[in-house]
């Protein structure tokens, strides 16, 4: 397979589908093992690490996923590939930046990707699309079950699965969930969430962005804690509690913009309609940004029933000028093309070519003037 | 006259008219001028101050200007009212936030203005559209000799002419040209037109800005030193050297935008456009910005003849999107009565009442927004 196979078009966890869709992008489930028997990778030589490679490799590639499993190498791979499976977060930025042998193992859909010798031996991550952590788990446990059977993991009855870092000792396990919070930041609320979840020792970082910048209002909150704390406590907390009131946040917040600042919630979709459909130029962090703000409208017509001037024409009217005539509006699917198109590295993989900044610009504002004339 | 009478309209220096007025918004000269047998103002009682107000005014009042004068007691203006003045350059900042009995005596079509009480005693101001600095010269020599047969000025045959502050001792004339230098801004130069002002000894300020943030791309330029130097020779290094040398850099500019960076300048242009014609809520400030930008995209097609895509569809086609078969574009004119009729003092003085920030916002950008559809 090659990465141009699925560059083209979103995967199944960035589909905009799943329960609390309007707020939760996707859930994340990622587990850290290490093989007993192996030193931490700090102190491997090339060669272990590369016996390390293979042996998980072996194990991984024939697993009954549902699903086409392929492997890249990823030292081997072009830095605008490795920038690619990044930007897909199939792989982190430690792993596309690391050095030694090292891949990772994908199933084609992108649900499931382990990714081999990042800071541990193994590293294992299940997405889905929406607010699914029980079914993240559920098909985590059957995948580390089948892998417990070929392989041994470093495991102290004292400590739990041990890890190359000391948080993740323990279950091992990081729950994410990524959000999108435009609301509570046109209301200038977004602090007291950052609060909150620093209150609850919770991790915010932003999405698709570089560091812990948010990108386009897009948000990941996950966990810290991993040792004496039970993996079913933190799902079920983050699934029963923390995500859905930072939902209801997020809700109550797109109703006060409805019913109270009306001005400035038609100003920020029709500005981001204007802006999407007419730059020449446009860099990525513009870009999700003002997507950003298109999903919103989208998701309060589809959800809350919001018809406001600017909703309507976003939601029901043709963007094209010379075609008066089509119906349509701008659907959701379009929104989410668009939010991983206009990534810089999927931008050159599906151009062909690395492009310089302002080249990128300038593709990426061709792209989306013609995606969104088209509906 | 009521302010009413003038503030649905530009005026005469606004005009977008003149020799270089592509570059050159307006000259203007001004000279300060004080009374012999008064004190300075500084020193002077409230009624001293009423006993020079009187004395100036009857003499202004019947001067033949081939214009319809009025006179404005500003101590008893509204503030909007005085705000509306400084907008429009009847009257600075400081006469209007000053103490004390004090006016304005104005030429209906806003070519000449004399405060009353401002710094000094009088500053008389004439003011004409693109690059007329002899002819302010030569309207101003009349008035000034017309008023000196009337009063005595405060003369030292050492110093010249006496002022409140030593930097307008001398001539007592200060020289000031607006511009409008988007280009020199775009292509990142302005920094050099700066850093030469600076060499020559020459202020550079921002025009309609609070303070000397340019807003709009506008600058106004003016001499600093008028001891020791003659007002033809501040005159004419202005006229024959200086601003056509900036109006020279500035049109280099837009040529090398035209030939080099069509993608920045669509880019700028179309962006305004689709911001202006659809924002609900709009700054004076970023409305200044934008509309700055369309000024310059309809001066380079009326100039030079530039038809880019974006600025043959700002220039030659409708902007209704329910029209389509009316033709024209944007006309310089309706830009200029944008670019005044937005500024706070004058949205607020002709919707015939205060207003507060959020609504003066959302008033500005429907005005702009049915200005720009209506061509």
């Amino acid at each position: 397979m090659k990465l141009t196979d699925i560059s083209g078009d979103i995967n199944e966890w960035f589909s905009g589908s799943g329960p609390l869709a309007d707020v939760v992008i996707s859930s994340r489930i990622r587990l850290a093992r290490n093989l007993a028997g192996h030193k931490f990778l700090s102190r491997c030589s090339a060669s272990e690490r590369s016996a390390i490679l293979k042996e998980l490799r072996d194990v991984l590639m024939p697993l009954e996923l549902g699903d086409k499993i392929f492997y890249i190498s990823v030292d081997k791979a072009p830095v605008l590939d490795r920038s690619f499976l990044v930007e897909r977060y199939l792989i982190s930025r430690h792993h596309a930046e690391g050095r030694g042998p090292r891949g990772v193992v994908i199933a084609q859909r992108e649900f499931f990707t382990a990714m081999i010798n990042e800071e541990d031996h193994l590293r294992i991550q299940v997405l889905k699309a929406g607010l699914q952590l029980s079914q993240c788990a559920e098909q985590m446990n059957h995948i580390d079950d089948a892998i417990e059977q070929k392989v041994d993991y470093a495991f102290s009855p004292r400590y739990g699965y041990l890890t190359a870092c000391p948080t993740n000792l323990g279950t091992g396990i990081r729950v994410s969930v990524m959000l999108h919070l435009p609301a509570l930041k046109m209301t200038d609320q977004i602090e007291k969430f950052f609060n909150a979840a620093r209150d609850m020792n919770l991790a915010v970082r932003g999405l698709f962005g570089e560091g812990t910048e948010a990108a386009g209002d897009f948000y990941q909150i996950s966990n810290q804690a991993t040792l004496g704390v039970s993996e079913a406590d933190i799902i079920s907390q983050f699934e029963n509690a923390i995500i859905p009131d930072i939902a209801e946040y997020e809700k109550a917040a797109r109703t006060l913009l409805l019913s109270k600042q009306l001005d400035v919630l038609d100003d920020k979709i029709s500005r981001a309609m204007a802006l999407l459909g007419n730059a020449h130029l446009i860099s990525s962090q513009e870009a999700l940004f003002l997507l950003s703000h298109l999903r919103m409208g989208i998701n309060m017509h589809e959800y809350m029933g919001a018809s406001t001037p600017a909703i309507k024409r976003l939601c029901t009217q043709s963007q094209q000028d010379d075609d008066t005539d089509k119906t349509g509006g701008v659907s959701i699917a379009t929104i989410n093309r668009l939010f991983m198109l206009t990534l810089p590295a999927h931008l050159q993989l599906n151009y062909g070519k690395p492009l310089d900044p302002t080249h990128r610009d300038i593709l990426r504002a061709k792209i989306i003037r013609s995606e969104l004339a088209s509906g």
